[in-house]
């Protein structure tokens, strides 16, 4: 039996007999199959037979069967129907697309679509940087997706990454007011996508790139960013760097530590792990050594791809060669965004004084992170489950808000760093300790202290390019 | 001066010192000049002055700025601010994206992000057919437009294409509860266009190709039919079909002719002209004759391109050759979508007693209609100002709601006829009448029932071709 989730949650609709004793049979049955009843509704009654839709946390598929079949054997119970409440919620999909004015009559459809919408159309052929104020280029984000590295799925193709990006634009609109789409692509080409994305790129203000798998993930960001006069982020890299760097700075105020002085072992060195890597560089750490699947990394190690390469010339000063065992021995701080149980209790044993944890893989993290706390001083990890949770819903909506609200034409590293100490600064100094070295996705100044470091950035930099001014006058503002 | 319209309306906001008369001066300056009052709103007072917002119907840019200048003269008048009503009501888009789900506290995360969307995500990956199921795909359609032939606008591109997609998206929810969603591409090419859309083409259950210039239009439209299993309609061809033929049974009606006797005088070859002579001779008119901008259409003329040779050996059974003046004589019907100011009076003076005469070039009709009515029994444009209103939003909304709720694979020439005949069959016998063959947008019957009329042709095709049927249960609905 695994601990009950809302995520795996039934509704289970079942008629019985009205007996004193109705409800409270069913749920012991449930809560002795290790369920947790969250809502008992009675839909229906008549004097010889109750329904009752009974709704309850599980541990997982099987812990749900098990629990509907002790269920179906109490005395005089008709199982109806099973419903999955993730499933529920997903029913008919999770966005939809509104008007924001209203088209009552003629006199409405001749200012919003012909003859009037003529002459905006022209106002903006004539004058694309209109479209960040007369259309909805304004306010919208594309979110990207080959399908290709979804979750911990894997390659799951665009069918399987919708469900993932439509939550994704939800998030968008819950937490910073942006609208955005979800595009996902049936092709896993690299030109290809390029392509597309430039192709699309007139209807929005920025890109967000997600679950691409790596190396191709690089080349399409580069490439784009080259490309295109709008902000391309990719959030499993620099999300990723945003959290984990913030997550950082904090536990290092807890241990007492600074960020030139400590020995950091990553382990990943995929999208996330280079992405936190150049983020961790920037904020000042000095002393970094990086482990794959194969080992460390090292200059000159045979085979190293481009971007090892760059990762063996900026790390491992010592010229360390050896496995994650052997780097970790002395090291103040662990970062794994890599794979599940590659960490183990004498690995946090043999760190230095103080050791700091961040087990980051999803959905099954390097370590047990209840197991870690016991040897760590600071531990974070993705489980929602945990204290110090590192989600990347903590980066994205305010970068975005901060690069819209800028008119920004880029992303830059400097933005991202701003937005990383904004982040770290929302935990204030009364409110930090080892179990709350960042805030939840809920707090209310999060997604606005991100927008407004990055916008701080972006505008200055859009005018030093000599950027026009945000909010020049036109036409409907004569 | 020309007819004041609310697709040129102004606001002023002036200022002028408080005394009896002062708004009937105002009032009457804007009447003088030819504009409508309105809106009156004193927008604050104070003892010395008071400062009114006066919104005007105006009969387009040159009145409006006459108009505003007639009233800076008026003594003790100081001009603050104008503002152009269209471009108020364009102001930061006209669409907007929204969660269906709402996303409170952790738990709501957790169903609709990870970890709970994983298990839709692999559900939906194993099961494409799905997606019209849990995700957005189910009620979501693509405007795709790359901005070469807008409105009477020509070739203005993807930024000038956007007002009017987002208007076309927003009329898509407003009559037939659709989500939809404007691609202006930045690519005018055939094939790049075709990449694109099939790229897309995952997340949507229907494609809407519009302004796309002729011949590039048919190439794209045949292909992505052949090269996707969702529909492809293109509105400038099938939807103006649809309204035409609509238009015409009832005007045939009035007049009691019919279809197979008639003889139609077709002007313009273009996308709009190929789609509506398809659609009238699969509605049973076989005597037409086809005009383009060198005359008659007849088998072996020099130059035909493929499109036009279609044309000439469905048409013209006399072999006739000449202008339209030749063409016109003895004709019943007369329909443009061609070109301004094409068709004299004396052409319809020569026309067969009772002639119909539909003049649908926009913004400009082949003939002032209201000219044309003097002389013609049952007259239609596409003008909102003139009875007999032939407006594309009859068609798009219903004929994609029928499609969406077929779950179709495709749309054929058999649903648009049907889609024809029910919206034809919108005005009742006892409505119908030379100023009324067409109804309203805003007619509350018109999309339901154009989409039932798609959606029973499509389920049945559906069945034929041995589709699974619609509405079969799965996760979530066990």
């Amino acid at each position: 039996m695994s601990t009950p989730s809302v995520s795996y949650s039934i509704t289970v609709r079942l008629e019985l007999p009205p007996r004193p004793s109705a409800v409270s049979t069913l749920t012991t049955a449930v809560e002795d199959q290790g369920g947790l009843v969250t809502a008992v509704d009675v839909s229906a009654s008549e004097s010889d037979v109750l329904q009752i839709d009974l709704t309850i946390a599980t541990g997982g598929e099987v812990d749900a069967e098990r629990i509907v079949e002790v269920l179906r054997t109490v005395d005089g119970v008709v199982i109806r129907r099973v419903s999955d409440r993730v499933f529920l919620a997903h029913l008919g999909g999770k966005l939809t697309i509104e008007s924001r004015v209203p088209i009552r009559h003629r006199d409405d459809l001749s200012l919003v679509y012909t003859p009037g919408v003529a002459r905006v159309s022209k106002q903006v052929a004539e004058h694309p940087e209109d479209a960040r104020r007369l259309t909805i280029k304004r306010n919208t984000v594309a979110v990207v997706s080959d399908g290709s590295a979804v979750l911990g799925l894997g390659n799951i193709g665009p069918y399987g990454a919708l469900p993932v990006m439509e939550g994704k634009a939800a998030l968008f609109k819950r937490f910073a007011d942006i609208d955005a789409f979800p595009l996902c692509l049936d092709t896993q080409d690299t030109e290809e996508i390029i392509r597309v994305v430039k192709a699309v790129a007139p209807v929005f203000a920025g890109i967000n790139l997600e679950d691409i798998s790596a190396p191709r993930c690089y080349e399409i960001e580069a490439r784009l960013r080259e490309e295109l006069d709008i902000p391309v982020f990719h959030d499993d890299q620099h999300g990723t760097g945003i959290v984990a760097t913030a997550a950082l700075t904090n536990a290092l105020t807890v241990v007492g530590k600074r960020m030139a002085d400590v020995r950091v072992v990553l382990s990943g060195a995929g999208a996330a792990g280079s992405a936190v890597l150049r983020m961790m560089l920037a904020a000042g750490v000095e002393h970094v050594t990086v482990v794959d699947v194969e080992g460390v990394i090292y200059e000159g190690r045979p085979g190293l791809h481009p971007s090892l390469d760059w990762i063996a010339r900026s790390t491992n000063r010592r010229g360390l060669r050896g496995t994650l065992s052997d780097a970790i021995v002395g090291a103040d701080v662990f970062i794994g965004v890599s794979a599940p149980d590659i960490l183990t209790v004498e690995d946090i044993q043999r760190m230095a004084p103080d050791p700091i944890v961040f087990a980051m893989a999803n959905p099954t993290p390097e370590i047990d992170p209840a197991l870690a706390a016991q040897h760590a001083a600071v531990v974070a990890s993705g489980r929602s489950d945990f204290a110090n949770q590192c989600n990347n819903v903590l980066a994205f909506p305010g970068v975005f808000r901060g690069l819209l609200d800028a008119h920004s034409s880029r992303v830059t590293d400097e933005m991202l760093l701003a937005a990383s100490r904004a982040l770290a600064a929302v935990v204030t100094p009364e409110e930090l300790n080892a179990t709350y070295v960042i805030p939840s996705v809920f707090h209310p100044d999060v997604h606005e202290v991100v927008a407004r470091a990055v916008r701080e950035v972006a505008e200055r930099l859009e005018r030093e390019a000599g950027a026009p001014a945000v909010g020049a006058d036109g036409p409907g503002a004569r």
